[in-house]
């Protein structure tokens, strides 16, 4: 390590000023401003224009896309904080939709992660304010309520993948109900009437809606709602090894899992059982968390989690693209078919 | 959806302006600016400056971060591409040191994801050499060799998790060599001596440093390397499911597998065969993929990439804070025990 020198330049080739440009085009440093900033109102004829853009091109000249945004008075930033991109693939992907629609439309993502670290997000809510962002997308790995920070109502804000209970403030979040919904179908369609459903511990969206969902999707096949097959286990790997007795002493052909984690877990507990899935029980899991869902044996069926669209709705509401009137914009969560499921075995397998 | 209309404001704040600082401090604006620009040329009284900084204060005004770059002449921005934050923790855990290392130096990071496509990572160098960075730290998500863009060379530059055999290009990288001996280390230390290796299909740094450093800790622990120990797999689950019978055919005691997901397919393999992790063969992983190696039964004791540190490290290389000479920063891979290695079993497990 050496003190803060700055390093010697390496192999860089020197920048195209403005005035090369100016002097390969035959006109002043001036004119070239004004064509590149687009400034219509000044008295600069179309060859002259056609001749400064040529040399532009000729030179390899890029504009200060700094010094532009000042002339044309507010700048082409949106700024997306995000809590856990160094922890959960969920946050990237949230990431990869909103710049791919924001750069669609002439914009640059400023970016910033904080981990949930309140003083790191207070810093990238300032950077943000002070880089004069077009406004901010705020988003969650998990989706949660949130208390709304002070500084994002200094300019417009979207939450993505939360949400708070204030007049006004826009939301773009996944539907649990529909991913209740269509994890409980993956099942049914199987012929699977008695089916657990494993859910969190934890109190949250996640919790209740794709309750409902399951719920509703029963009684849309006819199916008597048995609050016994509804078991509560920590979401995660651990929390699903746990369950898998009590879900067995239900006697049930299939699970219904909170995420796919703790259908990884599930999966070890039937193992040590001697249990197979799909054979003896079937199994869904929630999330899509690629790692576990497509690579367990056999592989995972799941309900996706929209982040991708998350991310890309959510910039579209901040630019006003798509219009969630007051409200929230709740999106679909997918079923993603593997070989975690088939048709329920006529011998039962035996209990716990 | 509607058309491109801008949003109604919603309960915005009116941002403060340098006009109200100014009349607040009983100075001009040309004063104001001055002083937050902190030009020491400009003949501003003590006084003045105090009281303009006591009114920015109070009033809470936000500078123009844009225009003080301008007036700087250099940005403070520094570009990050990364290539696969959607898919993988690891571009994230790069994302997340770099952002700290930048925040803690007065730089924002223009993040740039670009999936691994040529057209996104072309307009992302583009982008951030239009906002006149600072420099440019250009990041994979594994290690290996790469081409350098041509536009990068004009700005300044480092690679982080890979590398190019150009002069003067500076790179940032794991030491594999240092993490195949860590994982070896773990074997040796329980007092195991015969030791498969599976190693990747792919050739890649990975699969020569860590076979590598496999080596050079038999040999310091006095054990002869024995080529029919080393195995090549698919580095996924289904290359470890596959590799199993092969591994116990060569009567072993102990596994290092190339990757966490490798791991996982052996742990599988090794059930079906009804053997036990650690009780039967201690496996050992590489890349403390979080939600794969801290939630497998047992626990999987494996080696960590140093993600986090190979962007703080890229920054502050860029940065002139840490001097690399002409070359390469290799990295250690610190090993991260859990619960899948044991002493070796007296009884030897039946093989394949």
């Amino acid at each position: 390590m050496t003190e803060p020198n700055p390093p010697a330049p390496r192999a860089r080739r020197r920048p195209v000023t403005m005035r090369e440009v100016a002097s390969a085009a035959g006109v002043s440093v001036a004119t070239v401003s004004l064509v590149i900033n687009d400034k219509k109102t000044a008295r600069i004829g179309e060859a002259t224009r056609q001749r400064v853009w040529a040399a532009i091109r000729d030179l390899g000249y890029r504009p200060n896309a700094m010094a532009k945004n000042l002339v044309q008075g507010d700048s082409r930033f949106i700024g997306l904080v995000a809590d856990a991109i160094a922890t959960t693939p969920f946050a990237g992907q949230i990431i990869h939709g909103a710049q791919d629609e924001a750069w669609k439309h002439g914009y640059v993502l400023l970016v910033a992660n904080t981990e949930g670290n309140d003083d790191a997000e207070a810093e990238a809510i300032a950077m943000m304010l002070e880089h004069k962002v077009r406004g901010i997308v705020y988003s969650t790995w998990y989706h949660r309520p949130i208390e709304v920070p002070g500084s994002l109502a200094e300019t417009d804000f979207v939450l993505v993948n939360c949400f708070a209970d204030a007049p006004g403030v826009r939301a773009v979040v996944p539907d649990e109900v529909s991913g209740g919904r269509a994890a409980a179908e993956l099942l049914l369609a199987r012929g699977h009437r008695r089916i657990a459903f494993v859910n969190t511990t934890t109190p949250s969206p996640a919790r209740e809606g794709r309750l409902r969902g399951h719920r509703e999707a029963l009684a849309a096949a006819g199916i008597a709602f048995d609050p016994a097959l509804v078991l509560d286990a920590r979401p995660d790997q651990a929390g699903g090894y746990a369950v898998t007795g009590d879900v067995l002493a239900r006697d049930v052909t299939a699970v219904c899992c909170h995420n796919d984690r703790v259908a990884m877990g599930l999966y070890d507990g039937l193992r040590d059982r001697g249990l197979r899935v799909p054979g003896d029980v079937a199994v869904v899991g929630f999330d899509n968390q690629e790692v576990i869902a497509a690579h367990l044996r056999p592989a995972l069926s799941t309900v996706a989690l929209p982040h991708y669209d998350l991310g890309a709705v959510g910039l579209r509401v901040l630019l006003g693209l798509d219009d969630p009137g007051d409200g929230r914009v709740a999106l679909a969560c997918p079923p993603v078919e593997r070989d975690s499921v088939a048709a329920p075995s006529a011998a039962r397998p035996a209990a716990g």
